[in-house]
């Protein structure tokens, strides 16, 4: 089984280039089992980041581009931005499940805990998970957001200071809005193996997005289950992309 | 004041062409009142028309752009498509109030009846109306939508049986789903006469929500408000669309 | 087009007397574009002011009777309290839409932001707009309400002290509530001139109930809407007041 | 203990006269253990009978009337109009509990079954109950109303048809919207002896709002329990009547 | 009338004994009016005590045996434990109405403020209620619960200071929560003569679940209702516990 | 990996016998991937089968006694009953991630589609999901359930029957109530090999709650996951079943 973890920005262009690819892929393929092979992509053309609502919708087409374009589709999707951005678009477009990691992650935590409470790096991503959480049906059992506000670049140089940062929050998200289940809220925060140091200091389950992607995929896929065409059917007419126009 | 009607959609270069543009402006400066200057502009290599989710999410770079590239801004923008495309990316990156005809058709039904049923054009948009009135919190509102399928560029020819067969479908909804005001649930049907036509024949109120939108930008931009930099906080960096990039 | 501003309560008869409606008038048209008529009312026999549940239910009578006995309906009704007192019923009796204030301002905030706070004048306000928010099926929506503690006869002689307490609570709903856009809970308020200072003080888009609510009036009016006569079915008997029953 | 069923509107002068307070009063006491005395009034002054919004709100400053002229205040109020008029102000104003039938019979359904479907006369009603619905926050546990449109003066002398067409109703909420626990929905029904026909053709529970009422009165004041002062303030000033006005 | 107390776990075998079951009748009994009869009896076998989810769910088939085993059937039942363990189960078993603490509670607190506050024992139970109010879709009525953390056996040696922590947490939770009802969260609680402190110490209404519950079994049963049977059908097939196999 | 799959009723006594353990069994290690063992097991005591909302109650002591006799605790248990019985229990007692496949199968459906539809075998079991439904927060994205009505020991002999019955119910569900994803609501449906007939006739997707259970458990367990302690306390006290007792 082939999982594409899809990641909507373009890292390549970006500082950390391809080797981050190559780095999560290793990352991700340590965490599946053997009957999955996992692949990594980016989005050419894609923002460099994605740290905005704005920019969760300029980098859909060109995620749109890079998957339509690989002559052949894999057996799941992950979307590798917290945000879940274009979740609906490829849905409709493709044929193989799509796993968004926050609604991923929100579904898993259900069966975790009562609430969920999300430690993310900036304020900015807060009212837009509270908007998805919305528009998933999901807000009673949301516990809300902190944000830990360090620059994502310099996350890996201070790890012990984010983990201990995530912990206060959490348990201040505990103590104010009765959380009872984490979920690491930035797809950056998933490779840096800072999971577990969290759920030792706080004592609470803490889910990992990217993991937790990569198991729904990998369920969805072993099942044979596809997004539901009636909640997203296939675009009547081609796609045609401006670029694309002759 | 400047009121811009933003098509998401790249008119002039789709069947009905620029004369479109020119034909939706003077129907909604025949609304405005005399302080509105109504000014409409389409999106150069959006998609020719939006039918589904996926070109919801292709629209938004090309409406970013063509809305960036302005050389000064409107008091207010309209997002003239009703699924509310790239509403949360324009109210960051734009200083002036943003509307969504959807979500300003929905609020403003909210204070004629109890629950609003939309009368759409493709059973397609129906979940995608139904995700975004879960977003707004206001699922107790909503009746639901039902669909005429009758294609876009076939309407104009159709416009008794439009209306009749809108009409059928409201007053079913009335019966099935308590719907007791109306949303006309396509732009395209904003400007063809309509909404009275099935206003009489159904005995219920029917908003247009261009109008309704135009009413909205107005009411918004006199006040002077804009939208909440907590909930769409302007991007740290710059937005650089790939093309842009040096 | 003529919106009239009804006051429920008997100004005439209290300490302001009929100056503050003059007041009120001046500055209501002052909001106005030029094609609006702002016409002021107040309720013989209603209460002096409306500080409790009680009173807003003793507003309404004469209230309909003031509305009923004019010799020709206007093209749009403000009720002129912020707890919407008699909404329902003036929508049944009437045939011009009805503009709620507080309804109002809580469909124009949740166009501007996630979740909306109150700040208003006396705690015995809040559980009534709570009960008003659950109605209107808007609680994912609304942050809640804090009241500065000041007597409304009092408010003209400390503006600078209104909205500085008023800005302080609002960043404290900011904090401990998650609200993003402020209105201003009581009609008091919303004719001090104080909203400005308020949004300047938090960065916060504020809305001012009296002027949010003539621009719905004027935007129903303009586009022919009237409440659905399935929420609001006309009385099938006169209503017959006791005091002229023969 | 004296619980009062308060008539809201003006029985004596209608057409059915003082007797039909005496009849109910009958009828109730006859329901009432032993340790309660049951009064009836009406109020002076108020709607010959309530079938609108509009009435609602007329009837609650003449039962406010009524009330606050009784010399001793009862141990319990029950608002006798299933529409439950006037609930907020009575709490702020009477020391004692304030029942409203529908409430009442709300949460008492809530207790035998998971959806309470409401069957009343006249389709007006129906959206009054949804908004009250949406206020007490039960819609996940109401299935909606439907009216079986007999006149008033009318029900008496059809009692098998009405319980006939009442019964088939009741199995058609039950079909489509899923109710099984049934309210009557109009006070007048409450005193036909009605209730166990129904329930015996439909094997559902019927809950008679006035007799639920009743013993909802009896059971908040046995525990001496009265409405919280912090939702249901004291009113800081006398509420004065205009007709009391110097 | 016989109203059934019935304890789900073994009071007779726990340190209390059986002194304890006609302690508490016997307060129940003085509660009751005099049409009624209260019994009280505990399930042989069940937990000494109710302190997790998991005793709440080893106290029911002991609960059901003992109900099942009893000569006749009372003419309602209260469920001792404030979890309202095995309300469906015994719903579907028994012919007679059935009554849990907290549903009962929450439904009448429903009836006298807008947000319900549970003081309780301990913190273990807390998720649990808020799991029961999900499921009565009552969330938005629900203020949440806080714990004295006194074990059980020593409640009654320290009464005044159970009734000052007891008030301490009910005004934290109408400060930070917006409490303005409170309920006795343990049935412990509710045979000390507590509810009257903290009534008099916070100034809100404090509903005791025992008197509570045994009003609301009183009001069901003296009007004839019983659960629907829609909601709770009777078992197609009998209920063989293990150790009456053949 | 050892995944248990515990029934909680009493297989082996039952007309099935052990050789129904053993044949679901391998259909689970089936679907398993490399890196996990299946074990079933039942619950000697408890019920024959489960077929009303007493029986899910009476299974649970029975189901925690095997469980808790089993020399080590596998890395995930499910719970084999649709109804999900026990579970809150379970993750009290248990160190490992308890699974519930109603529970599971909801979460995973919410990332196919919009609204979920069961097809089921009895009508008894409607409200018992609906009950779950509201206890998990989803009803937002729950389309209701529908019983085939064909008794548990006949479906084996009457494959295509039950497919084409629960096609048909499926389809009504999606006209009525607008499902779009579809759940098989039975333990006894899930080891037939008749989701996938189903899907064919319906065009949805069909989730077999078995093989979800068994993926949701996998994802759990290989995370590492565990229930939250603060949702879930570890019980206080051991619990000591009757039986144990000295």
């Amino acid at each position: 089984m082939e999982i594409l973890y899809q990641i909507p920005g373009d890292v390549t262009a970006g500082p950390l280039g391809a080797p981050e690819l190559e780095r999560r892929r290793r990352i991700l393929q340590g965490w599946a089992p053997d009957d999955v092979r996992v692949d990594v992509a980016d989005a050419p053309g894609g923002p460099l980041s994605i740290e905005s609502h704005a920019e969760e919708f300029l980098c859909v087409p060109p995620m749109i581009a890079a998957l339509t374009a690989r002559p052949r589709q894999p057996d799941a999707v992950i979307v590798g931005c917290f945000g879940d951005p274009g979740l609906g678009a490829l849905r409709e477009i493709l044929d193989c499940p799509i796993v968004g990691p926050f609604e991923a992650a929100l579904h898993m935590a259900a069966q975790l805990g009562a609430r969920t409470g999300v430690v993310t790096i900036l304020d900015s991503v807060i009212p837009v998970l509270d908007h998805l959480v919305r528009g998933m049906g999901l807000s009673l059992r949301y516990a809300g957001a902190m944000a830990i506000d360090v620059p994502v670049l310099e996350l890996r140089n201070n790890l012990e200071e984010v983990a201990s940062r995530a912990s206060d929050l959490a348990l201040e998200m505990v103590r104010a809005k009765e959380a009872d289940v984490l979920v690491l809220g930035c797809m950056s925060l998933s490779f840096l193996g800072i999971a577990e140091k969290i759920a030792r200091r706080t004592g609470l389950p803490v889910i990992n997005p990217a993991w937790c992607a990569l198991e729904s995929a990998r369920a969805l896929a072993a099942q044979g289950l596809v997004q539901s065409r009636r909640t997203y059917p296939k675009p009547r007419k081609a796609i045609v992309m401006a670029e694309e126009r002759p």
